[in-house]
């Protein structure tokens, strides 16, 4: 690090946010006057909102809750490679958080997860809507990775994603965001997403010179119709790794137990990710698969592998819900909210997948591991649901398991 | 562990579950329409509330703050036996919460106390309110067992729960259960609980094969005149613990200072807890007893227990105030709200207990502890209170310490 | 410590407490009764806010995201002395918060700063707004020692807060304090606050036989015409600090890196820190400087000092805001906010600040640290600034360093 050029290296990546921002702002024009005090009203729209009546402040205060239950049942040769797992009860996941939009143009969003503990920073970010070309964010989110990952784990389909999504995808870190959707207004046929980014901890603090990752998405809608009841989706992810060690790892589709395969940590400099998603809504009925591929530098190149195919149909005629300015699922409304008293019986949901992960190429080898999920979920009201998961896990060349799930779960 | 048997084993907790939830959608007839947005009215009711005008949405947002002051002065001997003891201050308890009930029918908690540093997960439990026969609750709560433990600690009378309540009582763990009241509508005379749950850490996660506990407790009210003014409560409790190693102990009544007796910890394969509790309220005069056994299996059977009685008078003529659909004791509402300008007094309380524990039958003989208490409270208005205690702790065949104590108590 | 009479001496502090309470009791004079439940008004100003009609009721809850940036290029020497420093970012503050005031006369605050993943208790207080004299406040909360230090994060004009206020300032600690604001009806011209307090950790916890400390501070405004356009603020605060041993340290102006000066932990029985403060407002410039003198009790005694002028000039127009009943500085308004579509630039503010930070005296000398900073500010609506600040750092006869940093500030 030679220190006469490397300020001068360094002041670039804020000359840039700096000169990107004060060249646009040659398009503020007219002065808008600092809106007075303004009331809100609030009410229920699953959660508690508050809006103005410009719509210039919008708020949102809430939380979730998934409280989990596990039994594994592994063979011997299993225990013996991952050591003996025990049944139990966690608080999977325990959030509190408050998002919204104000002075017309300026979002927010601050997100806890205190389950384990600690106050894991989730999201924690701003950002400006109307920016000129598209909007722009900044903080501690999701890099845009993944049709799995970038669903909300209130609205996955499986207590846990995919084995290549936990194995592989960037999930949330620090950095800058552009991000838009295009090709029709309302609702868009594609969005798009790009951003640089620092590797971070569970805390959203990350400390290495020059390591940044680049991060982009690309989805594009072929089909949608009825209200999103047919529909065709399907989009690519790349993400380029600089700096650190690196490791692979997953447990098996149930987050009370071990990782079940990992390549420990090894030296490589950079890492590449390709990931290939595509779903399919027909009604009650929907399938969903994705593909990723990593490549890490090593001595020579180590490659790895992953992908899954789900399907899930509601015995009760609801569709999976998705949302095209995300391109990703949402939330599932039941025609009939369930009640004992008056209500009817909310919406049922059966569902299987086969995902698998290949992480041997390391210079450990990590192992092999393919799951086959079945699932029922019941939907009680749009912000409630119990699922249950059967799980078998098989370790190529070593043993399997099988493992019972069950998740209560509430947000608001 | 068998495994080809265990799988069945284990699939049981979740069938019943299950089959007890399908068979009961039977009771479902009518579907109810998805209600629309609605709107709140937000209010002051003891803290921040939001209603929407069919009730089916009510929200609540809030926390408390207790913030303990301390100060001890023991003899030669005990400081021996339990070592050196320095006043000082803490926040006994620093929470958030929010809690609401959803489409008419669902019920949720999220409660965190932050005191400490870290994040424990106190209240945080979903439910459904209209089950069949009473309600249903799943999630980390407290286990039905103990009166002054079922009083929230926003309404104790003394800083700290007696002795044997911090010996013996489950307090919060992650279960389900069923309860409800009868005998009588509104108010009920009766309250019954029961529920199975697992021993969960402060962060409501435990893994342990096998190990449940089953909890059930009953209260009636021979008397309830004069809206609780003239009252008598009777109860008893219940709970069976099964698996891990044991171990009983309790502080002196005051948080800041070291538990002065103690078991150890010992091997033990379940343990039986009987607790037995009545209390009478004659206007501004209340009196309050409890009776805990603990039974644990060791080698021979070891034998516990505890008990405690105490009386409060409101000087200013208020009185205890009792929950009927809780069995348990509820807020105190001061005749006029302390103001300088405007304004009364609050409300000035009294009050006196003595509690005595014997933790001597276990391996390591644990010691014997009392405490006399002498305490005044301070009601500023419904939602803050000042609290003065003094505590003298004998630990019996050791020694003795004078405590003072001084809480400044809110919540919202 | 002889117990005989030490209970009485320890009974003292409650007893003042309790005495002064009790006697002011007798101004309480007409009984309000209790009020009925009340309707709120929601509404934005500079956050989420809560109002019953009558105003007895106030409640706010929000929070604020800073999320900073910072790259560092030190000289061979420097690193030599303190270590290699990594680039990184980091959320220098993640805070949740409610507040308010309820029943026209209780002041309440919890706030927890949730950045680095545990909870940091900040502001938990309560108190009484209408005491005789002036207002008391009992909890967590700032000592009241310097204008920089009392001037919120979230209205300081550099990322960090200058060199003597970081080394010396007590900041939040425990306790009990009078306040209040004399001279003039609205607004007043001068303030005043004096407390007791013990140290305490990041979670209000502290622990330590007769350890107490005694802060007060004096503010005046000479000059204060236009709506605080025309300003000029003095001030002076003074703490003596008993018990516990004794460090003073600092960073250089920058949060992610480590302590350039550090005199380590020495024994010494009390310190007396003495604080000098002065501010100067003329329409967009303002002039701030600050004199910190720190005396510690070791074997001689030591003496410690700092103290820093800054500069600000806002480009487009704006002055700096005031409160006086705070004798701190506020929430810049910028004239126009920020928007591409509709609106304005946002206010921009260009500062620079020199400080100066003498630790030497200490038995281990802890070095001298003097700091030259460039800041510009752009606030882009009341809620929302981007801040880029250019640090050099310079360690009397080791070496410096050049530091950058950004930081993306959101409060709501």
């Amino acid at each position: 690090m030679e220190r006469q050029i490397n300020m001068l290296g360094k002041l670039s990546f804020t000359a840039i946010v700096f000169v990107m921002i004060v060249s646009l702002n040659a398009w503020a024009e007219a002065a808008s006057p600092t809106p007075a005090p303004t009331d809100f009203r609030a009410f229920w729209k699953d959660g508690l909102r508050y809006e103005t009546e410009d719509k210039n402040f919008t708020l949102k205060f809430g939380g979730r809750i998934m409280n989990d239950w596990a039994w594994m049942s592994e063979d011997a040769a299993l225990r013996a490679d991952v050591g003996n797992q025990e049944d139990g009860t966690e608080f999977r996941r325990a959030r509190l958080y408050t998002s919204g939009q104000i002075y017309g143009n300026v979002e927010y969003k601050l997100q806890f997860d205190f389950a384990g503990g600690d106050a894991d920073l989730k999201d924690a970010y701003l950002g400006l809507k109307d920016f000129p070309v598209g909007s722009i964010r900044a903080g501690h989110f999701k890099e845009p990775f993944g049709l799995e990952e970038l669903t909300s784990s209130k609205y996955i389909t499986f207590l846990e994603r995919a084995l290549p999504m936990e194995a592989f995808a960037p999930s949330r870190n620090t950095g800058v965001m552009l991000y838009g959707s295009a090709l029709a207004a309302s609702p868009p046929r594609m969005t798009w997403a790009a951003g640089v980014f620092r590797d971070t901890d569970d805390y959203g603090e990350g400390q290495a010179d020059g390591a940044y990752n680049f991060t982009g998405r690309l989805t594009f809608l072929p089909r949608n119709e009825n209200d999103g009841a047919s529909l065709v989706h399907v989009g690519a992810s790349y993400s380029h790794r600089s700096g650190g060690p690196r490791r692979f790892r997953s447990r098996p589709e149930a987050h009370l137990f071990d990782r079940f395969v990992d390549t420990g940590t090894f030296a490589s400099t950079s890492a590449d990710l390709v990931g290939l998603e595509a779903a399919w809504v027909a009604g009650p009925l929907s399938i969903q698969g994705e593909y990723v591929f990593a490549n890490a530098e090593v001595a020579s190149q180590a490659n790895f592998d992953g992908y899954y195919i789900q399907a899930s149909y509601f015995l009760t005629g609801e569709h999976r819900k998705y949302k095209p300015s995300a391109g990703a699922f949402d939330r599932v409304k039941p025609k009939e909210n369930f009640g004992f008293s008056k209500g009817g019986r909310g919406a049922w949901e059966i569902a299987a997948r086969y995902s698998a992960l290949d992480l041997n190429d390391s210079p450990t080898p990590g192992g092999k591991l393919s799951n086959i999920t079945a699932g029922l979920n019941w939907h009680l009201n749009p912000n409630m649901r119990m699922m249950w998961n059967y799980v078998h896990a098989d370790k190529d060349a070593v043993g399997n398991a099988d493992i019972l799930m069950m998740r209560l779960q509430i947000d608001f």
